[in-house]
């Protein structure tokens, strides 16, 4: 960040009086700009005993498998954005949503977070962030394929959960999702 | 925002080519620039039969009651977040976190987050943000003067999942918290 926003003044980097951490400032208008960690929020779209995956059309982690998710907007929800990132990637409408994985990512200033859900019909497709959309059984998951390690902690989760039949909200740190997923070591 | 932020160039608002909603984008460098919803974390920290409650020394809602809380960082996690805000506003230090209340406030493009905590210790104190910070058993807490819908939302679950010991993460939404939280009007 070079120039303020609001009035293109050159900004400095300093720490405003009575804040304890460096910010953008303009030192033209003396504008604070603030930077925040963005939601990106997805779904697990379920089907029966299979779940849906999007093989990624987009860098990163282009050719790999994913579950529908995207950058939360504006005057959304996440449910709302959830839902929204399941039609646009994977053409596919889904019902009874309910909040089941959080996951922080401080490093890359997001948090993740995944809602189980139904799959209202086999209506789907790949969408234009997709090379192609399938359904998969649990044995058939491609677990060294899969694009981010979020993703295959929600499948890891969801499995384990399915055969208590309960799927408690999860809100894992990063160390749990290092150490408890075996399948990717990219975090 | 009318200046691009990186090369100070003036800003258009326009759909970009395979997007489907206005973005700010520079007429010089073509970056767009996105906005996102921001989270707001915070604590309802315990003590025994008590909550910590802060009443606020800055606008919005001066002088009125709140949960610790504010803007999630980045860098941080939102459990760290959480945890920050309520060591600055209430000078409280806080263990055994979860995950508890989620809201989507759309209409502000913010998301809520509080945890579950229990109060370390009674070194507490009002903080740079607060005027005064108590503790309060359920029959003396000030509805009235809450200062947001999150926080009357939050403090009814507790009371009530106090009773039966079983605190569910809960998601609900905006319409919920409307039509809930009996004791302000002003979402």
């Amino acid at each position: 960040m070079k120039f303020c926003s609001l009035c293109g003044g050159a900004i400095s980097q300093h720490i405003p009086s009575g804040d304890n951490r460096l910010r953008y400032v303009c030192t033209q208008c003396q504008t604070v700009h603030y930077k925040n960690p963005r939601i990106v929020a997805g779904c697990l779209a379920v089907w029966e005993d299979q779940v849906l995956l999007c093989r990624r059309a987009i860098e990163p982690r282009r050719g790999y498998w994913t579950l529908p998710a995207g950058f939360m907007e504006n005057s959304e929800t996440m449910l709302e954005a959830a839902a929204r990132e399941t039609l646009e990637e994977a053409r596919a409408r889904v019902c009874d949503m309910d909040l089941y994985t959080l996951f922080d990512l401080p490093h890359i200033s997001q948090v993740y977070v995944f809602f189980r859900a139904r799959l209202a019909d086999l209506d789907f497709a790949a969408g234009e962030e997709s090379l192609e959309v399938r359904l998969f059984r649990e044995a058939d998951i491609p677990w060294s394929e899969l694009a981010f390690p979020t993703v295959g902690r929600t499948l890891e989760c969801y499995f384990a959960d399915r055969v208590a039949q309960t799927y408690p909200v999860r809100n894992e740190p990063l160390e749990a999702l290092r150490a408890h997923y075996k399948h990717d070591k990219k975090i």
